[in-house]
């Protein structure tokens, strides 16, 4: 377990997210709440400086600032698509990846980046979590399965299907992907110390599939990949209604939910508010967190935008790295 | 319009539900707890009588007793399908349907059936929503377009698809159908006295189909129903993202959302706690309403099954049947 050595001074990586959107601006608010405590900011010098001034924070933040990223970014007109921002953002998401991947980092908290920035940049990624997941993958030398995770206070939900369409999300439920995303959760409830961590999994189907009559893949594909996972020793139930089962978890039955489609998912833990929702990649070797909002164009550079859900993104990255270095110290004793 | 004339003295019909679900118990718990001001419960004398003891009731109940019940119900086990329960379930929906049509009560209220007790009975309904449909298309003489909503105190949600797969669901979603549903809902607020009522269209895919990169639905057939929604004067906007639009309308920007598919819809209704929601069918031409959960057959006969829901839902159809005859009145003046 390579993480047992790592040191809490090591630092949180926030990247700046697309420099034209409301990314540069949230950091210099979070870290004007206070909120940015033991962290590094990854983007670029004079953008973040911008945003200090739009937002009126005096002091300096520590800023890295990647060696490729693209010159004059803080000339570029705010709240718009451009090449530029979309490159300078996938810089920034690299360059905090690669140091989480050589440990040292303890997590990397990015800010949002535009889809379509980034595509005018040549770069055909749907978000953050598959260039994550593409770089680990490309460190570790082998596929590395992750899966996106949100939690708000009260339910923790990770999701087997996201950035496609309902029809190829129904499709793509297999029982071995069914079966890595209860794994990954599971293993990382572990790493956070939640080693008896009770999971539901959500079915795809009205009423669980009332029997078969609402469909097959409860019976065909779900309910064999939980009898498979608690096989494996995985405190694994379900599948139960996706109408009810969200409400279970935030009552305190469950610490996960598994959820088969994004907005299955993503409908209950948005509810209560997106500020309060925190995106979670689980899967890779290291702790990695967003704020749960995009790069919002329309007020950015305004300097109006809330920090409440990246502020609540860095807690929740520091405590998870806290916590995954406590549970490896209890399962391996120090070198 | 047949219900201007329509006198507060007609009472709200309370069916008992399958007599071996939590259905009897309920209604005189509510009975109890002061709600059932107003109401007939249509019912079995001896099965009403039996959950009074259970509970503890002293005084006795209004119950109406369909002809065609069969006997003996109160000696049938609690807990478990029989097809006499279901047969005597539905010819209690049957009876307060019929009076409700001929203009006799104010409001339908239903208690939980047991889709296998109606099935063993040969009845083959999905739910109560499909058999108020047919009765009234039968009444009416043609189709009569019924959809399900639920409502709780922060959000109205009605639903373009029900009881099927999410397969079935997503080829079930034409224009019709989403345009039908818009225009259901927007008359039934006008009916209920919102006549500038503001309806949001939750999508079908994540993010909303993302410009047609996660699914074509949101482009080809939801868009152009909102469109032809709007052409006849309805102030209805979208389609937004399903994972976001829940919020947005508990928050108050919208009156009521159209959701796709059963789950989009419930999950956010049902998430802050099952009993607080209330199921209403829209497109019929009198109120009916229905706590939004089932026989519970686990603890029916314990007497500690939980009124609040039908609590609400009998609240609920008092409000509408008041708000319908309080607008009928100002469209039509009284003859």
């Amino acid at each position: 377990m390579s993480n047992t050595g790592m040191s809490t001074t090591k630092p949180i990586l926030v990247t700046m997210g697309d420099p034209c959107g409301i990314g540069p601006e949230i950091v210099v608010r979070a870290a004007l709440q206070g909120g940015l405590d033991g962290c590094v900011v990854v983007g670029d010098q004079q953008v973040m400086a911008r945003a200090a001034s739009l937002v009126g924070l005096m002091q300096s933040l520590p800023v890295v600032q990647p060696e490729d990223l693209p010159h004059d970014l803080h000339r570029l007109p705010i709240g718009q698509v451009h090449a530029d921002a979309g490159a300078a953002a996938a810089s920034c998401v690299a360059h905090a990846t690669w140091t989480a991947l050589r440990g040292e980092a303890a997590a990397v908290v990015t800010a949002p980046l535009n889809k379509l920035s980034l595509a005018e940049a040549g770069l055909h990624w749907p978000g953050h979590t598959e260039m994550l997941q593409a770089m680990s993958s490309s460190h570790a030398g082998r596929d590395v399965p992750v899966r996106m995770m949100l939690a708000n206070d009260e339910i923790r939900v990770v999701l087997v299907t996201v950035h496609m369409s309902l029809r190829q999300a129904i499709d793509a439920i297999t029982l071995r992907n069914v079966l890595d995303t209860i794994s990954i959760g599971h293993a990382a409830l572990g790493e956070w110390g939640r080693g008896r961590a009770r999971i539901a999994v959500a079915a795809l189907n009205p009423h669980a599939g009332e029997g078969g009559l609402f469909g097959q893949e409860e019976i065909a594909i779900i309910a064999p990949a939980v009898k498979a996972a608690r096989s494996l020793g995985i405190d694994v139930h379900g599948p139960f209604a996706p109408d009810t089962v969200f409400m279970r978890a935030r009552r305190g039955e469950f610490d996960l939910v598994v959820a088969m489609t994004h907005d299955h998912g993503l409908i209950p833990v948005k509810y209560l508010g997106v500020e309060r929702g925190v995106n979670v990649t689980l899967g890779l070797p290291f702790v990695r967190t967003s704020p749960d909002h995009g790069t919002a164009f329309d007020i950015a550079g305004q300097g109006v935008a809330d920090a409440s859900s990246l502020l609540a993104a860095i807690a929740m990255a520091r405590r998870l790295s806290a916590q995954r270095q406590q549970a490896a110290k209890l399962v391996q004793p120090a070198t």
